[in-house]
């Protein structure tokens, strides 16, 4: 199935979970059974978080369509980091597990050809949109050759997404609207077999009002639905963001799986890492079942 | 010196030069001499990109403020790639050379923390505004700790760059309007000795009249300018970027002086490192000086 929107349907129908599970590796949350030793040497923390990715992804594979690696996590641990995150995206891959990688990139034409070279090693990519057509379209022909699939930055779950996504223009739309608008064009071009384009869109779960309006204008965009859970997303918020099939969203829970060992364990530190598993494992179960129930 | 505006300002005058050189290593575009061998495997690649690096801060390193990497170029080879750039970054700084790492990055709060950690390696980093304050204050934080800085992407150098950036307002200001005013507000507060504060913004060379305005708008805010050269910023059209004492702006240019031997030499496939040294040499000195002839 070469349309990365009809594999993500097929992978939603066969797991039967919406569910998208953020990789924020942050080694200061890790149990000592994670980490070889105090103060551990950069190549130590890189292993760490390496092996972190290995035991999430073994948790939630029966749960949740796809990991979404957040870039940043790895990139700060420099070319190491950087080879963590191609292992764990080959490791996703092995366990039939597909991968997001949350790398929010956006540049000119020739540069953003070559970050489309680069981050289409997983399956979709984030993209941002700020500098226009010229610089997602690379991605969207890069995506399209090869079977992967993007989703731009269209509405983020943070707080301050409105200082530019919300302004209001001349024609007395918000700027996410009119960027949606443009989005809309473009999917109903790339749209497969399940009625969804390899061209997603980004909408944060803190924000359902905006979900219901952008679901209404975009029937053919798949959304990633960031916010989910320790950002303060809740289940019953997420109905606005299905279509009438209960699909059309993957919604993406990362802290509040990932680290849920945190608030239900005081002694954390001392977790085996089968303790961790455990935990991340019934979290994402947990998370796909409040999930499931607001999409019927 | 603390303060990387100030910073930027000495070296400025001590070179008698606002030239920043892009790094944009490509090997389809090398001589045989830099490529080890046909076909190399992927570590080769990453050797000669290092290699071209090093001729490229050797050859500049009298004329130019600042090498900037591009690192799209350098993540499309992954880890190794990534390793190539901290090697650069370390090479630049042994000479003397500031370095802006055109990254592009912007995500939201924590994660945005993550990023500016990973890419204020080198002395400045380019910034994606498209998420608002709470994505790029992590960068203005921890840029203000550690003496270094930031340009944010306000008018972009690509001809769609008018699809959102010059989007119309209910208030009648294009967007990047918008933003300028807030990002004055933040650079008159971090301003240092020289005026400008290090906080900066990125305008297209393509994009004089724009600039004329932003020059007027943002007194404190250091611009960097790409699309100089190869992407079609004529010299002549650079002079509204700077301020009455011929500061104010560092003008980027890549291809055009990268890869002028290709322009010049027709057999430049065979041409030997020296020759590529020569010819880097050569063109940043007439882009130093095509640009000080404006500035005056």
């Amino acid at each position: 199935m070469n349309h990365a929107a009809d594999r993500i349907w097929a992978e939603m129908h066969r797991k039967n979970s919406v569910l998208v599970v953020g990789l924020d590796p942050d080694p200061a949350r890790f149990p000592a059974s994670l980490l070889s030793e105090q103060d551990a040497p950069l190549n130590d923390v890189a292993d760490a978080i390496e092996a972190f990715g290995r035991i999430v992804i073994d948790a939630v594979a029966d749960h949740a369509v796809a990991v979404k690696p957040q870039l940043a996590y790895y990139e700060r641990y420099g070319s190491l980091g950087i080879r963590a995150l191609e292992r764990t995206i080959r490791y996703a891959h092995a366990r039939k597990v597909l991968v997001v990688n949350d790398a929010k990139r956006g540049d000119i034409g020739p540069t953003s050809a070559a970050y489309a070279q680069a981050y289409l090693a997983g399956d979709m990519v984030t993209v941002n949109p700020y500098l226009g057509r010229d610089g997602y379209m690379p991605f969207v022909e890069e995506a399209g050759r090869h079977g992967r699939g993007l989703f731009i930055l269209l509405k983020t779950s943070n707080s301050s997404s409105a200082d530019l996504q919300d302004v209001q223009l001349a024609n007395g739309e918000p700027m996410y609207v009119h960027l949606a608008k443009d989005l809309n064009r473009l999917a109903a071009d790339t749209a497969g077999g399940c009625g969804y384009s390899f061209v997603g869109a980004v909408v944060g779960a803190t924000f359902p009002q905006e979900a219901e309006l952008l679901r209404r204008l975009l029937p053919h965009t798949l959304f990633l639905v960031p916010g989910f859970g320790a950002q303060g997303g809740k289940a019953e918020d997420l109905r606005g963001f299905f279509d009438a099939r209960g699909g059309g969203a993957l919604i993406s829970s990362s802290r509040g799986i990932l680290y849920a060992y945190m608030q239900d364990e005081p002694d954390w530190r001392e977790l085996t890492r089968a303790e961790v598993y455990s935990s991340i494992r019934l979290a994402a179960l947990t998370a796909k079942e409040q999930v499931n129930e607001v999409r019927r």
